[in-house]
């Protein structure tokens, strides 16, 4: 089969940790005798630089009409000082709105061979950790109205949360169809003993729930929800959860693997089309220096070849080769250890390429 | 000198708790000289019961008379099911807003003595913790405008954030006066990549920031910060952050040291008046049992002697009372370990006197 991605190096780290995927695409293409077809385009503060704006209108024409979009990294401390929408994030922000990127899969996986950088003891974790957290990605608070005005006490600032129906609908589906094919359990997550958004979210999430009932459902308050990653992080199977939320209970759960380098994620919207990218940032501080972690974004074009291309079987093969490569003791500097083998992202790629 | 105290018992454990706390300052006050009158009033569930109200206007009208507010715990399983604003969390709220305590403080210290209990490494947590979050208490989303309304995807929910200028300046500047008195660094929380209201917040901070020029003060995205509190909590000595972040981030902090039953809580205002109680909640599966652990609800009142009647060395008496105890390996059931002495709720209160 042939494929079209998008590929948006951006910043930072994102060139050297793309240029490896694309090399490990290429040889699953090669291997199950696919074309990826690859168009490199600009986002973030490789934009800015070039055009002045962080998502110029031809990355988004080019994104909407391909198969799906390989992100590396976007940002850096070159570009903070620009002003809110100009800045490089936008683009992130952007991107999730103009293709309709509605639900952020991140799953918190820690891996039996990195065991040991996980930052809770060993008897709250055991054997290792596998959490998918479902965030909503282009509703709540990140899209609804905000400004100034002048209230009670003065000038004042707002930011709008919102929900619709419709909205918490479609992202409940995802979770509990990622449920289903995992642990089926959901752990909804809201503040609804304060916030209207959060009652309505979770009167519809029961709904849909009505039609899973093999898959057993709880509610959390977000405060809980907090402190039960830290407390007994196994407790957890699929999370579904508002953007805000999402965004600060995925990055908790992450860091409770303790190798950020090594997680994915996928955007995905109601087609096919979908925007892979790692979780970590953008490291400038090692940008082309031979010395990021690829895999966060080797494993995230593996999510790609599964949810947007339905490559299951391609999938598993990169998957497979990332564990095979770690079992066999080679590590990047960000999870290094005593007594393993210290690479570099080129030859980490290579291993990789080697094992699959 | 002469105290009034408005004790709240409320619901759960709150009655075990509370008594064993006003036997430790009746202890207090014959010990240095001072009188503390009690008036016991009703909230929460045990309100709802005797008067079909969370928060009786007579409750309101006693605590705003008095020096100050104890109390034990609100709510429980038995009103879950009352629409939201009919709910005992609704109390709390009440007292916050009508008291004016638009201040949070929480501390997350962990006591060496029970170093064993925090859920991170050792190579993480060294030799103890001790970080203070500064959570605003009567802004934020808890207190905007929210509802039901059609929008464009027909029916959606919808909460405001909001702060202004004067409520940002306010408890920045508590923050930044406990930092002056503790280790003279501020990290602000908040997520000014996406929010307005975050910007406004960042922008006063860094204002009132001027007046402080020995405090350190670093601006975190809330995200981040909720990764760090795992990776290094250490880096952290004040918090300061929204309503709606420190729910999340104080109690993913209090986790992190692993006795959520020993941490206190102090809610000011403008004024001397302030709310004392323990972070926990109200745990009905163990109340009247004399098993809960009295010791946040004790340093609870520690707080509130220095806070609210500028009574250090009392406070501090209470303190090493507590320390003292539990160096003398009692502990009540939560907090147990092997080779410890277990104690319940009125033989810890006991301990805790005769130490005093
Ligand atoms: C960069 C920022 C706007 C973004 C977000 O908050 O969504 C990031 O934290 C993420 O989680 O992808
Ligand atoms: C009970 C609830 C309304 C409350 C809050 O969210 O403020 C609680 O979580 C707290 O932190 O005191």
């Amino acid at each position: 089969m042939n494929f079209n991605i998008a590929t948006i190096p951006g910043d930072g780290i994102g060139p050297d940790i793309i240029e490896q995927t694309v090399l490990v695409l290429n040889k699953i293409g090669e291997k199950f005798g696919h074309t990826f077809n690859f168009t490199e385009v600009l986002a973030g503060g490789a934009a800015i630089d070039a055009t002045g704006e962080p998502l110029p209108q031809e990355t988004i024409d080019i994104c909407k009409k391909s198969d799906s979009v390989l992100l590396g990294a976007v940002g850096g401390p070159k570009w903070d000082n620009l002003p809110g929408d100009r800045r490089p994030e936008k683009a992130l922000l952007g991107l999730r709105g103009e293709l309709g990127l509605f639900a952020n899969l991140r799953p918190a996986l820690l891996h039996r061979a990195l065991k040991d950088a996980c930052p809770l003891k060993p008897e709250i974790i055991g054997d290792g950790l596998d959490i998918l957290v479902v965030r909503e990605l282009t509703g709540g608070i990140y899209f609804g109205e905000r400004g100034r005005r002048n209230g009670k006490f003065g000038e004042e600032a707002y930011d709008t949360e919102t929900y619709s129906v419709h909205e918490v609908e479609r992202i409940a589906r995802v979770g509990f169809e990622s449920a289903m094919k995992r642990n089926k359990k959901v752990t909804s997550v809201d503040k609804a003993n304060i916030l209207e958004s959060s009652r309505l979210w979770r009167s519809v999430v029961e709904k849909v729930a009505k039609d899973y009932p093999e898959v057993e459902l709880n509610h959390m308050y977000v405060d809980n929800a907090a402190m039960q990653l830290v407390r007994n992080p196994k407790q957890f199977d699929v999370i579904i959860t508002s953007n805000m939320f999402g965004d600060i209970l995925s990055d908790e759960a992450s860091m409770i693997t303790g190798s950020i380098g090594m997680l994915p994620s996928a955007s995905l919207g109601e087609g096919t089309l979908g925007m892979y990218e790692p979780i970590h940032g953008s490291a400038p501080d090692i940008a082309g220096q031979d010395k990021a972690n690829p895999i966060a974004t080797i494993l995230s074009a593996a999510m790609m070849l599964r949810y947007s291309f339905n490559l299951e079987k391609e999938a598993d093969c990169i998957e497979e080769a990332v564990t095979k490569v770690l079992e066999q003791n080679y590590r990047t500097g960000d999870i290094m250890s005593d007594g393993m083998k210290l690479v570099g992202t080129r030859e980490m790629g290579k291993l990789i390429i080697d094992a699959l």
